[in-house]
């Protein structure tokens, strides 16, 4: 038997009907819904839902389900996402030195949290070759310096191409992606290590510590062209006390940005989250 | 304008185009829907769905919808529970000596919180009638013993009827109440001052203390004939340490027991809770 | 029998042999030490200590225990504050339109959580004087204009003077003190509804929402010249989501404004807060 | 320079001047203190400390320590324990099949989390050895039936003598070790997954589904005869809801159980923990 599913994110104008009229579109094939959520932001008049059904016994050829919906969703104004779950993404994940979210990331593929193909990892430096190696990845080394930053850019753009990448995760990939990079290149998930809007930019741990805060935390999220302001897609928190150094504070952290950056990408695999504005919907 | 809205909660056996079906019947009468969520448990074959839409331009008048909606769901072997946003529930709240939770939610009811009527106070002790005094709400005092257990639950289910209660909240109620009085007045909330199913029964904050945990609970609960095992509807911990006495725990229970508790009543009140065997979905 | 204790809070540059010193103090006089707690910052050389002990018992006349710890405490550098547990603190809660920090601080004050003389509430709107005249203390309405604010601090002042004042408790109180005020009576705890130091100054609820975080805070801190930036005594979070209005989260960080408030409170009271540079050692 | 410190673990009957005879003890000798922490147990009448400092600068040479403690430590009816910071524990891990835990335990060892040698990873299972292999560490796989489990459990204690073990960590194991087992070799930590009490022994996230708790959590113990009932070194929780399947609490529980055996693990090798009855004080 066939446990593909499809699923439909749907954002629009909200009006009356349109949880009638997208149900029914899926029911009128034959559809069988295993998960349905929907959200509305009153403030803004605006729907969003999630919806997944069973391919098996959906009546839809699966290369007309698109326009098919396309001529329901055009008259709502609808932005709309069809994913299929047996199309698996392939996802790069780059790193500098940290080792912490990149062994992480790979225990989970491994142990299936994540349903992903993982053919690349790109790093600023040599050192976390031998981990690419043993999990059988493929590894490039593109090192940055102020200088070369546009070139490098060029050819990481080109291995993304190459390698027919969907998502990039940067793991603790301690460089700043440049406003053209990441209008080319969109899909980008970054864990930062602290909790969001506090401590953005450098040395977040260390700032945390001289504030004085008795929490801290880590925050996965889209990568814009502004530093540390994009989409929040998930946080977490860990309470610290005065005994706590920076270096206590840093590996407590490392805990939380383990956690909080495979939530985030699980949640993004699995078509969860939406974005509108600066904000997202995470349809956990 | 008016701001009042229907909601539905509906259980039945899965099937195809329940989704579709449900918001097709409020679609077809002008109904705009606000908050739509449904769960599907597979291994039980259960649907669960929370529907709530605004009257206002609902073309159905409002004593026909519960027969209207019933030629639909009995065909699905649906049960169904029909609520209106401006049929204010009244709640009695059943205390003994101690007032956190009791305060507690008075003072949500008073900073509208909680959107319900609470014509009546009930205590096996006076001590606490003097904060009913101060809300203006009727007090009665109800001593229970061994002995006069049975013929004080006949007055208890006097004043509930006198009252025209929908919901008992036991705020800290120590007293166990009979299973025939469960099974005559079925809609009760508990509160627990324990991370159930740890420490059911009494003193479990001292046996939390002997058996050295080092975090803390509350559960809020529906009462059921088996002391301490209904559906759960919310829980919450607190981190302790070996600094923590007895009377620490108390003292930090307290306050779980009050927000586990508000934030259960709150969720029953909005009609979010829907129980199952013995599990509760919560629409949150 | 006499169950009074004293507490010295110490801090002074880290050498060799305080802990003993210190202890060694005590217990020449038949102290019985029942709380000892020290931190040392290694980064900034300096040694930090609480210690309680019975007065039942000690030897030293209380008159001579400050002078006597002096003599000990001088060739240390080490600064000190005695505290005698008999010896009530007073404090004044400063207020605004806001009821849920005053009323649940009364409550605790009245369930003997805080070990503490209230007389004093003090508001710069009149709506919250039923509360006090409820609870039987003295309620003094100091309206504040950008025109009068000097003023109106040396009323508040000549208040906290006459009352006695040793700590005041902004419980929601929706002024900025001025540096000057701050400066003639520093003795002020000040809890701020966001995760400082995300979201200082104004609307940090509404800012929250519009930054799209996961999760909220509160924060309890001294007052200083600098808009919440003082020294941070605790902080809590609560987790949100996308269903979250702005009015979710106000209501949802008012538990958290309650409990962060009434353990910073507890804190304080209990002598167990040590201020260095803009941190604070919690000896909880 | 030599960074080796020295910790004594001490309990005794409480009684005055405690904490002066054993600061004072470290102080003649020259030691520079560089953690102390301390509780009482005023219902057991018992006191308990832990002392930490450094060995350069201290007079004793550190064979002699040992017993020059003992004498001032016998008269008070003291039980201490005395380690060297430079002298580095020995660990083995049991595993079954799951990895989660033991990859964490060997990455943190990797990063210098841990200061521990492990040269031993035992299984009843073959199925992780190559786990150990890429890792350089000795796997003995011993098979248990019913039938050859007291013979095993003796080659098991010959292994640990063989690999001369200090702690035996549980990772996972999914045998009960016998009580006579135990009493020989009593230095065992494990990591059951749930909040203890609560789902002693088999599946407890099967148990948690069904009882419909809204939080689940892990529980790292030391090992007694009674199998779930030893002394808690450490919990941690993380909530659910109802759309989280027994496969989605055993996916969540997987990260609660690596994140509560690691900090348990971490404590003990630091010579943090102290039981006393059931249980354990953790000078964290």
């Amino acid at each position: 038997m066939n446990n593909s599913t499809a699923t439909l994110l749907v954002s629009c104008p909200d009006q009356k009907g349109l949880v009638a009229k997208i149900a029914d579109f899926i029911y009128s094939y034959g559809g069988n819904i295993i998960h349905a959520d929907q959200h509305t932001d009153f403030q803004q008049g605006l729907f969003l839902t999630r919806l997944e059904w069973q391919l098996e016994g959906f009546n839809l050829p699966r290369e007309v389900i698109d326009p098919a919906f396309g001529a329901i969703a055009k008259p709502l104004n609808a932005t709309w996402q069809l994913h299929f779950s047996d199309t698996i993404p392939r996802l790069a994940i780059w790193v500098t030195k940290q080792d912490h979210c990149l062994l992480d990331l790979l225990w989970r593929w491994q142990a299936k949290e994540l349903t992903v193909d993982i053919p690349l990892i790109m790093s600023n430096h040599a050192k976390l070759k031998p981990i690419a190696e043993q999990f059988g990845i493929d590894f490039h080394h593109v090192p940055i310096t102020q200088e070369t930053k546009l070139e490098q850019e060029a050819k990481q753009l080109e291995l993304l191409e190459k390698y027919q990448i969907d998502l990039v995760v940067l793991a603790k990939y301690m460089q700043i992606l440049s406003a053209d990079f990441v209008s080319k290149f969109p899909q980008i998930i970054n864990i930062h290590h602290s909790f969001l809007p506090a401590f953005p930019g450098a040395n977040p741990y260390q700032r945390a510590y001289e504030r004085g805060v008795k929490i801290i935390g880590a925050t996965a999220h889209y990568v814009t062209a502004n530093l540390d302001e994009g989409p929040i897609i998930e946080q977490d928190v860990v309470r610290i006390s005065h005994r706590d150094t920076v270096q206590d504070l840093i590996r407590k952290g490392k805990d939380l940005e383990r956690l909080v950056l495979a939530r985030a990408v699980r949640f993004h695999l699995q078509n969860r989250v939406l974005v509108y504005g600066n904000r997202t919907v995470v349809f956990a």
